[in-house]
């Protein structure tokens, strides 16, 4: 896989490989493997406060030569403080999620940050095109964690990104193989963001059980919850469960934040709680089998690209 | 688009590219249309008696030299019938959904037919091949009407169903435009079936008003509603978003199934009744902007193929 296009140059990459900036499972570790690799690694800033951010991106930077990036999700209340955090430390990419990227875009770009919206629509994706973001994620639902309140899926959401704005398109939301990559770029985008599979690595801050219930997930492995609140995908278990039938009954929004409590996705993601835990995942854990170093994990993204490429007559 | 393969040969077909046996939608004209320019049309036999269903074939056979196939919905109480018309007008190829394949690949693979059966996740793909299917369409949650109730894209299910069958998987769901066959391929699947982007063509009997919902709908245009009976993917009318509201609110079955009523599916996409129809269409909606005759979507669709390839370095 020999690719250089308008995101490898953006992030001044060898492969258009992002991982994903998830909570929990990407700290350093993780963002500075896939950074040495090739790719682009983005600190989960989102599971952390202010200083402990400062902390992971100073050792990533002590472990890596190359860029990284973080991501930021922009409903957090210290949001800016996480923001703050980045310029000074001359993080040259954030990542954006969750939230209006009106609100910190200039003042990064002022400062020298390339920047990168995910969005789940088109609305979405005009808007992020319009303030001045220099690239957009597409995510479908089949993405672990958050996902758009619309549930469009990778394969409609992406050329419909495409068509909408000039500014390059990562897609996200499902991609755990390297026939994937090929599918999206067949799509129109230029870059591909990776989260689950990358959660399923050595390297990952993820607890060794969580990445165990990724690798022994099915096709059918995962599912979505809490419409009425902030719709999340995350592997099937007791508290899941319970979830998906509490939906079903109509439970309200005061009922369904009473079920949901506090720091789920800490106790599922890292501490390993596979029964009560919110163990966010995307519907690809059914495609990954095994827990990797990330570098076997880029070997084998780009053996597959390779090969479907091939597929193509 | 030069492609011979397996689902080529199979099917006696130039391109590897099949018509969605849609009821309502999916009549003689459709189908024969679609045979003609070098795909495989299907009669979708789901909304027709045995009798409407022997004329639609007849008809079909004296509008194309080429072969076509019927979609046989095998949990209708009179599928044994339907089958049965198909065997005596020496139908070649029987597509088979929503149901039990073991009931009558036998008789029809006795009868010279080639079965191929519609499934939505592993366990269904593993079961057709056993009970011998010729080939499989795995079809993700993004198509328009009846889903698998995993609720699996697309993406994720074709990787998934090729590693797990050696049987030809057909992809479906989402797919109305060549980049999205070329992003097909890319996954595995060695052919495609595409259903709302044929609804809305000149030859499909859908009504005029259905053709112009779909054109204009947008990338959010459908919902997923009747978790509780059968999951169904349709454009957002008064009646979907009265379905949506009704199960958030967690309405019971015998409630939904007062609120379904009866023949909605005729309403919406025959009647062209927008507002109280069941207007079944796939979140491919948001791609087709226009109502063309077949062979222009053919031309489309080859072309948006050779220039997908192309991106892929």
């Amino acid at each position: 896989m020999q690719i250089t296009n308008d995101v490898t140059k953006l992030f001044s990459i060898t492969y258009p490989i992002i991982q994903a900036g998830m909570v929990w499972a990407a700290g350093w570790r993780l963002a500075a493997a896939v950074s040495n690799c090739g790719g682009l690694g983005l600190i989960g800033s989102g599971s952390m406060k202010p200083e402990l951010h400062r902390e992971h991106i100073q050792k990533c930077r002590a472990a890596t030569q190359k860029p990284f990036g973080v991501n930021i999700p922009l409903l957090r209340e210290d949001a800016i403080e996480l923001v703050r955090v980045a310029i000074e430390e001359k993080i040259p990419v954030v990542f954006s999620s969750a939230g209006n990227p009106e609100t910190f875009v200039a003042l990064l770009k002022q400062n020298g940050c390339t920047v990168v919206h995910v969005v789940s629509s088109v609305r979405q994706a005009e808007k992020a095109a319009r303030v001045g973001c220099d690239a957009i994620v597409g995510e479908g639902v089949e993405a672990g964690g958050h996902n758009g309140r619309d549930e469009i899926t990778t394969l409609c959401l992406i050329p419909q990104l495409v068509d909408a704005v000039k500014i390059p398109v990562i897609a996200a939301g499902g991609i755990a193989d390297g026939r994937q990559i090929a599918a999206a770029f067949c799509l129109g985008a230029r870059g591909v963001q990776i989260g689950t599979r990358f959660a399923a690595t050595i390297e990952s801050s993820a607890h060794e059980q969580y990445k165990q219930v990724v690798a022994a997930a099915q096709d059918s492995g995962t599912v979505l919850a809490f419409r009425k609140l902030a719709l999340v995908r995350m592997l099937k278990n007791d508290f899941a469960l319970r979830a998906v039938k509490a939906e079903a009954e109509g439970w309200d929004e005061p009922q369904l934040e009473e079920l949901l409590g506090k720091k789920r996705e800490r106790a599922g993601i890292f501490e390993g709680d596979d029964a009560e835990g919110e163990m966010e995942a995307g519907q690809s854990s059914g495609l990954i089998k095994d827990i990797l170093p990330v570098a076997d994990v880029f070997k084998k993204l780009i053996q597959e690209y390779a090969a479907a490429k091939s597929l193509l007559m």
